[in-house]
């Protein structure tokens, strides 16, 4: 096992009708921020519940957030916090709308004379000061709701790019099962095969004995293996709700991750397909993984063989057999969800390939994986094997 | 699911030489109380690494602390605290080190008129202040470093009582893995047993859909069968050690529990044996736990056929037999670590039965379980299935 430092200082309030003891986790005198995105949470019932909990405070409101929240977006809010003096933001939405307020919180107190954008290019190093985040999660997916990374895109460069940092760890977060209920089934499908794919990342590298994070992580695959289609078919089913939500939190918040290589090629190579196409994160995923996973078959080798076994049952034939089994287990499961796993199931031929690993190339990502081995033709090879 | 509040705050620093980091986990101006037990940690070495990290800080000793941490020795620790004004603690020790210490942080801040014992009275209830803890641990078991719970005994009285609240959990932990090379092998058994019986008590109860809950808890239990003997076959195997510690610590820090129905019956009964009789902690959780799930049988039946399936992989016989042999597999794994399952093996005849069944009476435990229903009759005849 590798040494590690983990935090997860998030309190999670989570289950039934938990929005009402909101207002016991913000100081009482603090100046509010709500931030939420296309405003489904005023035909949910989310807004209403948030808004009852927080009666006789100062809540001001900032909607509009996107899914891959931008940059131009966000430093309208940062606008706001810092005109009214805002000192408590309050993220009610999904994974965009937290990684969104995320930027707003670190940007708010960015006292350098750069545009906050260097937040980003420094991949929040430089962050010092913060302001505090609760959330009211509406969407299981990203896992952002208790750790501290943040995923950012600029309209005008078309840049898509993360940063991390312990400040801007959300001090709180709500999360009711019930407001899944009302959800498309494209974002609970989405949501699934994200949280898969975190799950993967952190599992499927190479063996350093780490007993209690492989079978956390298989937990929590088998777990959503089990829960996601039923989580279409019966969308009101309670259980299948929380178990499908409290795994997605459970894939980011550290905790498997933690003491184990990891390996985030397939989100480097989603996030520009997100960039170039505007394809939902999720889908991405799962066009890259299956053909990942088969183009680094060699170095996961033996994690490969131990998730054939664990996870997919797939106890007969050869290495290699249970391999493919195993990949093409992965690629059913995302289609079983309604979520194609090939370019062209999405109209896209492959012609921006090259555009596609000119913009890794740009970002230097031209070393991924564990072993920093995938180097830009190796990413090429997956793109093209995932027409 | 049931809702749940969930709050791990304690930062983790896990690996070799993290103790070596510690100075920066402590305000540089705080006056250091450091706390520790009989002294074998000037044996192993970490008593010179903490002075070592601590150079040119502000360290008090305070040692002497014993398993099963007694009110008279830490109110010993209180008086210095008040007189010399520390203002943050460092238990350098196991589980009872850390608890000690979680009831001076508690105590010293404790500003009623009455005795500080109170605050077990309470169960710690009536704490609203207690100074900052970090905990460096030498013995994987009780998930203390990483909790708000304690349990302390009371040498006049012999009574041993449990409290808990939030504020005397630790702000970090550093578990270094290679610190527990030179630990007894009683005592590595003992804190198998104890994390093993942690997950047994939040995990064989009555099924609510708690998937990865579940999970999370076969996968510690099924950890700590492969990883508890060989830790005594291959004492300096670090990632073997490395497991057994971090499964103990997530076998109690709030996480496994969280959401599901809890029994805490065998630690009850189980209390009361080492408050009469000086039994080792875990040696008592292993005379109890396979007569209160024969007990439980019906109860517990669904979670027990679970258990029997998913950890010990017994498919085949009636459910009875599959039952049976999962409490017999329980039993010859706390005995294969040398901790026997019987009061007899402990050289105790059952004569004093009637005193441990009062002894529960006058703490109101007559309604222990899961379903509140394991009276004091029921208690008896546990403790006489022991014999």
């Amino acid at each position: 096992m590798q040494n590690f430092t983990l935090h997860t200082p998030t309190k999670i309030l989570f289950g039934k009708g938990q929005i009402a003891g909101l207002a016991a986790e913000i100081p009482a005198d603090a100046r509010i921020l709500m931030t939420y995105g296309g405003g489904s949470i005023k035909h949910n019932g989310v807004f209403d519940q948030v808004m009852s909990a927080l009666k006789g405070r100062y809540v001001l409101e900032f909607s509009g957030i996107e899914p891959n929240p931008t940059y131009e977006t966000l430093m309208k809010a940062v606008d706001i916090v810092r005109r009214e003096k805002i000192d408590f933001l309050l993220a009610v939405g999904g994974g965009s709308v937290a990684d969104g307020t995320k930027f707003i919180a670190a940007a708010a107190n960015y006292t350098a004379e750069a545009d906050p954008w260097h937040i980003l290019l420094t991949r929040g190093a430089e962050v010092t000061s913060a302001l505090p985040i609760g959330v009211v999660l509406t969407l299981p997916a990203t896992g952002s709701e208790s750790n501290s990374g943040a995923v950012i895109t600029r309209k005008t460069s078309g840049d898509k790019q993360a940063f991390m940092n312990p400040l801007v760890c959300p001090k709180f977060a709500v999360l009711d099962p019930e407001v899944t209920y009302s959800l498309p089934p494209r974002q609970i499908a989405n949501g699934v095969v994200d949280a898969f794919v975190h799950t993967v990342e952190q599992y499927l590298t190479y063996p350093v004995n780490g007993k209690v994070q492989d079978r956390f992580a298989e937990g929590l695959l088998l777990t959503l293996i089990e829960e996601g289609p039923r989580a279409l078919k019966e969308p009101t089913n309670y259980d299948v709700r929380a178990n499908v939500m409290w795994s997605a939190t459970q894939a980011l918040n550290g905790l498997i991750g933690a003491g184990v290589p990891q390996d985030w090629s397939t989100h480097m190579l989603g996030h520009e397909i997100t960039a170039l196409h505007g394809l939902d994160h999720a889908q991405t995923l799962a066009i890259v993984l299956p053909a990942m996973l088969n183009a680094r078959r060699v170095q996961k080798r033996e994690k490969l063989l131990q998730y054939a076994q664990r996870v997919w049952n797939l106890t007969s034939g050869s290495d290699d057999e249970r391999i493919d089994g195993a990949i093409a287990a992965t690629r059913h499961f995302f289609e079983s969800l309604g979520v194609p796993t090939r370019f062209s199931d999405y109209k896209l031929d492959g012609s921006s390939i090259p555009t596609l690993v000119s913009k890794l190339n740009e970002k230097n990502l031209t070393a991924l994986g564990e072993h920093y081995d995938i180097t830009l033709e190796h990413s090429q090879r997956v793109y093209e094997a995932a027409l």
